[in-house]
């Protein structure tokens, strides 16, 4: 058995390895374009904004080492030119000899990965605009920042690499604008959910532009300029462009394999490709989002990695197949952690599929416990109860919540089982009752009607009803000091069932209190006593959060 | 509807204010013996420690705003002296004036908790010697500790709570003992997962005392001795009783419910005992252990919440049922954390379960991103795959990995799910294979036979096979450094391929590395090459913190 893998990072990496594992006898060639496999293309920014300084950390696998270990045949610097289907064979070219060879395979694994997407825009192919894909790309940046005259770099694209190297350049004390076409960054989120991001950034004097992007880049005698689409000029010395990735799929294109309709390799759940033989793998594949089913492109590593795996099983006549991905994603952001699991409300909408969404706002752990910290989470499930999605961003615990979540995505636990999910708790850690419980016994109470929502969104129009009265529940000394939605009036919680008179019977009250918890408690009282109530979802806090994103009711205008 | 409720902390408290979230119209009567309702018991050690410096903070919740929140009649310093479930009576009994009166219940519901167990030991009822349970326990050992005298202490048990108090004590300039009368501390994991508890206190100067109990407490002019069952001689200042709580039954047994095995009050999944009306939620029941399904006393405050919701809401008329609890369970001690959850070795051992297990020793995140550090893992499971219990430790993200098995078992997952589980990943948080992964990785390896493991425990036996060898496939710097398993020979893995002719191919291939990934990939190359192989679970490194509970081979005799 002659395996041959195209791609020596992540998932090609992994298939080799576990074809070794799987038999000593097959011959296992690695095909890789660059000069290193298996390098950590995660930590490139972070080599570049100093956190990792060993710039040999990075390289997590030597073809040497792969070779020892292993014993598969690396051949670096070598690029696939062509795959012949019918005749089982590559044909393999090495990249500084030009020198050229064919090479057969009885099973062919595609790992090539996918590369920055480029866009046309005037001036884009200087060498002062950069992308970041392996340690090339990032010696070339680090070049550039070694230069004393490198002081102000533009980042172009809010995501993953965007986000983490505006970071790396702030370390590096440049001066940092990050461009961002859509009205947020981290597309993963919703845009209510980003808001601590743009925090974040802007507190870290990051120069943040959303909703714009770049209209023409014009190189200087020193540095470049960017003309913005609103013909504003900004005047830097290095451009990162990190607005996404494009599956590589010329060579599977050539070869006759079948694309799928996001522009990934089609695949089958054995991670086959339409010819036989052939398997592919990582970010160039179409894969299933696990919840919804549909196909997407998620080019994260851990996927990539369980692929290869798969991929290489199956390539060894072995059973085994990938279950789809959820996207479940991690980033840093300074002090902040932002992760999401699962689809967001924007996927929804886009799908057509119906949901409901919870917002819970509570700490990472006990509150009198030192460090305590808030968890800005939102869960959206199902009207039958099943969790679709979860986003988090704070400063610590992030990360495990949304880990929990993507288990019960992976499960298929319902929002009925978050309410009794057994987590750990001691004061360091969490608390009694967890976010994520808190998260199932929000949502439940939802779902069995022991509470009627109102989104922020939706606050304007509700409004405009002359029959609704706005009931903010919190204390005066919380409004004094944060402010209070126009049009309120203020009866708190703990005194509201003396001063029901104060409320007509006849009209909707629309409740209200820091994060909806207070707001809850308020409806439940309210609606025992036979009013018709709404709690708006998140309180306070995701009014605020949401004010970029959702329109503006008359009485704010009013009052503006 | 009325509805009484005994005790005001976790379940008490939480089922007060589940109940008028219910019912606006119910009559609600919580009765607390102590001054306070919904104290953070679990912050205590903290306060005594100094890490939370406000006693105030520990007041989560006080009679008044209970009060006028939820519109609760709190009666503390109150105790019942007894129930009637025939008339549906309570007797309540102020501490302080003595008086006495009758109260009626439609509902009832216990939460007594559960009192520190205080054996029969000559002189333990010294006021030296102290007990933590509530905030006047608390008060009495700070105002010991005020006393400059106050140098020494002695802590008996080494379980949660005597081990943050251990810590607390340190952290208040304290030469503190530790007695626990197991081999280990910390019960809830097995003995060789302890080793990393057992170091880490005697780094902190912490006199550690395994193996060992008091045998008498006697008073001196000053301070107290303690003559353990050595009869060595301990004199400290103040004397640390934590080895246990027992539920508190008196009252519930005096009214005739009934006790289950355990010693628990006995309760359906309605969480009502056996008597029409009366519920009882807390330390005090007797619950079922979610893996086994046997019948538990697992006193922790996440279940006691939780419980509490459930019994207001049948006691209301409505429809819950607790699914059990699982013992997840966090602790903090010094820079380690701890966690556990599902069942341990000890207990499938003990009920007979066959089981596997499987060691995991790998960063918490990628390892070239700065302040890696290991987690410490075991997996248990049963043949058929099914996730039974883990344990870990380690300086960081114990508690998260703790909490996606929590919620892997409270789903029912398999260690293949646990293979394919998508948890966040970026170079700060995790890896690409995350601990729990390769623990369902190496899991899986184990049930379809890829690999066959040889625990510590069981290599001496093993090794009395004349036809066994013992292969360290480390690489020679590393024996070095950390030293090796008495009788092994040495193969580096990288090495193997080309060695294999030094391995006789009648023998049976004991074969060990770091921590048993290697390991796994000797038995990989050498099973292929027809060997009969062996690869030791978790390397040398489990070999070694194993070496205090498992059986002493004889080269380790003959080499000592």
């Amino acid at each position: 058995m002659k395996i041959v893998i195209i791609g020596g990072v992540a998932g090609g990496a992994s298939a080799a390895a576990k074809a070794r594992r799987l038999s000593e006898d097959a011959e296992i060639i690695l095909f890789e374009r660059g000069e290193q496999i298996s390098f950590a293309n995660c930590g490139l920014p972070y080599h570049i904004g100093g956190d990792i300084q060993d710039r040999d950390a990075l390289l997590i696998q030597t073809p040497e080492k792969m070779h020892h270990r292993f014993n598969i045949d690396v051949r670096v610097e070598t690029e696939i030119t062509d795959i012949n289907p019918a005749k089982k064979t590559v044909v393999a070219k090495h990249t500084l000899t030009g020198e050229e060879y064919e090479e057969t395979y009885d099973r062919l694994i595609l790992s090539p990965g996918a590369a920055p997407f480029i866009p046309p825009i005037e001036g884009i192919e200087s060498p002062e605009v950069m992308t970041l894909r392996n340690m090339s790309d990032m010696d070339r940046i680090l070049a550039t920042l070694d230069n004393t005259h490198t002081r102000r770099a533009a980042v172009i694209g809010g995501g993953f690499i965007g986000l983490e190297m505006a970071e790396a350049l702030v370390h590096r004390n440049l001066s940092v604008s990050l461009i961002e076409q859509a009205p947020q960054v981290m597309a993963p989120l919703d845009a209510e959910m980003a808001e601590p991001l743009h925090d974040t950034l802007r507190q870290q004097n990051v120069d943040l532009r959303l909703n714009t992007g770049v209209k023409r880049f014009t190189l200087e005698d020193r540095g470049i300029t960017l003309t913005l689409m609103d013909d504003s000029l900004l005047k830097v010395d290095l451009v990162i462009l990190a607005i996404g990735v494009r599956p590589e799929t010329t060579l599977a294109t050539s070869a006759g394999l079948e694309i799928g309709k996001t522009g990934g390799i089609a695949v089958n759940r054995r991670m086959e490709t339409s010819e036989q033989d052939i398997f592919a793998v990582g970010d160039a594949v179409e894969i299933n989002e696990f919840v919804s089913g549909d196909p997407a492109l998620i080019p994260l590593a851990g996927p990539a990695n369980r692929q290869g795996r798969i991929a290489a099983i199956n390539a060894l006549g072995g059973k085994a197949e990938y279950r789809g991905s959820q996207g479940t994603a991690v980033c840093k952001l300074f002090d902040l952690t932002v992760a999401s699991t699962g689809l967001n409300e924007k996927a929804l909408k886009r799908q057509g599929t119906a949901y409901e969404k919870v917002y819970i706002h509570a700490n990472n752990h006990a509150g009198y416990y030192p460090g305590a910290s808030k968890i800005n989470f939102k869960l959206l499930f199902s009207s039958e109860g099943k969790v679709l999605g979860a986003q988090a961003t704070g400063l610590s615990g992030v990360d495990k919540r949304i880990d929990v979540i993507a288990t019960a995505i992976q499960a298929d636990l319902s929002v009925y089982d978050l309410e009794e999910v057994e987590l750990t708790y001691a004061p360091p850690y969490g608390s009694a009752k967890d976010v994520v419980n808190y998260a199932g016994f929000v949502a439940a109470n939802v779902l069995n009607k022991s509470m009627t929502q109102l989104y922020s969104e939706n606050l304007p129009d509700a409004l405009e009803d002359p029959q609704a009265i706005l009931l903010d529940v919190r204390n005066p000394d919380e409004i004094t000091q944060s402010g209070a939605i126009p049009g309120s009036i203020n009866i708190p919680l703990d005194s509201l069932r003396q001063n029901l008179q104060q409320l007509p019977k006849n009209k909707t009250i629309i409740v209200y209190c820091a994060v909806g918890l207070r707001g809850y408690l308020a409806c439940r009282v309210l609606g025992q006593n036979g009013y018709n109530t709404r709690n708006l979802a998140g309180g306070y806090y995701m009014w605020q959060q949401s004010k970029h994103c959702r329109p503006v009711s008359n009485t704010e205008r009013k009052v503006a």
